[in-house]
């Protein structure tokens, strides 16, 4: 039903049935005066607190009681990656008419590869973002204080038995499958088309989260999210945590580039610009 | 495209598309005398029935059955965390169109601070609730009559290891994150602009109190819900649970109190009005 | 802003913004002429024969591999409730638009009482539903031929420590929840009103089994759907699953008749025309 | 409300509240031509890369960690199931709209006997799929050297007690309740009366691939994918995976064949055509 022209030469945008916005720009200086953005910074950081602490004191918790009782009691891993994975997908659903819900550095910075945020803005959320996580991470441990030093810190290391390569590529990976799903969840171009997309939106991306960590919890307790690694590694602050952290940094940044580079020239058909080749004539 | 203008100075409030309910006053006499009212206290207590049912048979019946077999039969912690969280997804489902979905006093709380419900109607859904959770508790027990005093009672205390203090912010903070996505899914402002908001509504609220449970359990079994501690506490009616009963009142406010004021006067933006500052103009 | 006017003596029915369907007839004759009808049976038979078919499947593959390799393999008892309560999610999804999405006796019965079936409706989906969970559990039988007999059929009993009273409490209780959620769900007037009730529908209706079955597996076994535990007594046909057999008819019956009385009665708001006394106007 | 006439005969189509595609060419040289289709197998093919890596890597990392560590630690076989059915929900959601979400050799065949998509399209489908799980297996098998071979390489063979036949029918089941929900979920005649049924639809979807693991997996691993058990057998590459490899494409196809016919020929009541015998009024 939907006839979709790409290309300013035909002169046919009112068949299109979806509103693509510009291109954010890389400083807005406007921004800065408007109430919202500083309102979009505290529900970053508050949401990476919030994060944080139930994902960091889910791991401690579980970690104690399989020690103190019987090996089986505790939520078990599972747990701890429905904590991160449901925590996620609450977060997303509260924050995004706020901020846009990223509670990632890695989010943020496939958006702005996009340009679907400024620069300004993507390094203001950064940052609130690592302080949110410091503090969700000190919290967890004000309130475990023994426990969190005994069982990890809820730190990101890689584990005995896995190298250095294979943690950076399950990073990248996991963060492509992450950032991906947020670049379909906000497609303006799809939401016009599938009734789906913008109603269940926070589910998937909380789903998303939830099955990387099923898959990369024992090759390196997952980051995906370089303010969650961040943020442990700061009040952990252990030799090991510190020596790989910049794999929870390169890794979760370069998946979010190629997801964004996915999602932009492959399937938004940008490349078809650059080829000239086909006659664009998606299904519908 | 939604342009936003806050203020009453500007007389341009046909621009909003959403709409603002008038405070609810403090004393609403005109309520009392209406069905629908009575019918919602009926809700609320059923509904408060049959949390407190499901919650504390599946906590009595996963710790009888680790005990008498395997270590590793019954449902697990996780299970616990689902029946608590399920459960409420399910209920906030069914009752939302009745009586709101509070379920919980300290729901009730934050909607009262936030001037959404009458004080008469905060205290009769409270009462409602809290005579709920005694007999909901009390069918539990009657199930269950030897298993029901071994293992607990399914009532909330401070785990060996924890202190009070800690206990009590780990309250403060969970209940935090469930007030706050409640507020969240019911904005009416957001709403208007995000067509998921009221759609996905109790699936979010359901998951943020899976994912408290999750973390909290092992401090303190996890409250956030005063009626459902007071409902363990009665039927249970042991000194321990008693002694830290304060903790599952006064946590679960406090967080309700703080979740209110950060909805109302950092996400609202009403906090322009009062530093008159800034121009308003969010990001749609 | 939805005025609702209750009693006919006001005539202002156009003031509704929801379509009562009138009351079945207990015998349409008409239905029986129609194809429709006859696939509905087909839906709900096929319906069936999947859910058990999963079901017992699930059940006795657990049992099996606890057995024989290490105790904590297998998916669990949580994994046990998710394969019923998911599998409902799915067919109720799927066979809604078909037959209702009934799958089970004591939801018909429900819907009958309420006068949303007719009599020759409800029987004949009784029957479709016992026949397709005979060929469910015999497909499982087949399928597990040594293991089905050895590790008890899938069958629903009363656990040893539980009296016959207390299972059929527990299916009472349990049946209320399932069936009031399915009214809930199903509500024309609760519909027009709130925008999340049609779309999430099958979704809170399978995290009510899943969540009945958390609590009562360690009691029971969980019944709750009388051609559920027909189907695995006429195949197990153990003489202790026939003695208690009658507990998972007369209990799921009974919780679904109070469930009809008390969304009818007083969720609905039928009271009010039998006591006259009250001005309706529910909250919008 | 909806009035619908089925046969040409009547003349009514206005009636009509949704638009039945027609039914796709077997062999469609202008989409060829399209940018857009080769987007899809481009989309075909990541998605399959990712469903494979999660997947495996998860059966991997599990097994290894309660063969090393308590035999309690791990994600568990739920976790397990969760992985592929949420990875499956996350991926259809996010390539509904380009490539229509298969991921899977045998929805595509389903999909085709029903006229959905083209041959040409089926087939160039097919081959994305199977080169996409040979890549992802790959990448799961490169991250994990020597626990992948140890701990069988995630493919699927029939378990020790279970003979070949059980696990075909296994495979038949299982795929007829996948394919049956795909079916379910995008039938254009209920989308229009079910408001539920498109914004939902890949949750069900998502669902129905983790209820028929938690039911399968002790008989056979489940495959009901044969994209997935190809590129496990490929890059695993042992005599046992190739010697039962057969199943899993013969399944998988059955059940799909059936699962297009039940929906084709009774749920759509295809069957009265034929029959010219009954007045078709489905219930609105």
């Amino acid at each position: 039903m939907v006839k979709e022209v790409e290309g300013p030469e035909h002169g046919e945008f009112s068949a299109r049935d979806y509103h693509d916005p510009p291109p954010a720009p890389l400083i807005d200086a406007e921004e800065l005066t408007q109430w919202s953005f500083y309102r979009a910074l505290i529900a970053e950081f508050i949401a990476t607190v919030i994060f944080l602490y139930i994902g960091v004191t889910t791991v401690i918790g579980y970690k104690s009681q399989i020690d103190h009782s019987d090996p089986c009691n505790g939520v078990g891993l599972l747990g701890v990656a429905w904590a991160f994975g449901g925590m996620i997908f609450v977060l997303v659903y509260c924050t995004a008419g706020i901020s846009g819900g990223h509670i990632n550095p890695a989010v943020t910075f496939g958006l702005f590869l996009a340009r679907k945020v400024s620069l300004i803005r993507a390094v203001m959320y950064l940052m609130a973002q690592c302080l949110g996580a410091i503090c969700g991470v000190g919290l967890a441990k004000g309130f475990q204080k023994s426990y969190y030093v005994r069982y990890g810190g809820g730190a990101n290391e890689v584990a005995p038995g896995y190298s250095n390569g294979v943690a950076l590529a399950a990073e990248i990976v996991g963060t492509f499958v992450l950032v991906y799903t947020v670049f379909s969840a906000t497609d303006p171009k799809r939401s016009a088309r599938d009734s789906h997309v913008p109603v269940l939106a926070p589910l998937p991306i909380g789903f998303a989260v939830f099955v990387v960590h099923l898959a990369s919890i024992p090759i390196d307790g997952t980051g995906i999210n370089p303010a969650r690694s961040f943020g442990a590694a700061v009040i952990y602050n252990n030799d090991k945590a510190w020596d790989d952290h910049w794999i929870f940094w390169v890794g979760p940044f370069i998946g979010a580039a190629i997801a964004a580079f996915y999602h932009q020239y492959i399937l938004r058909a940008g490349a078809i610009k650059a080829l000239g080749s086909f006659r664009s004539n998606p299904r519908n």
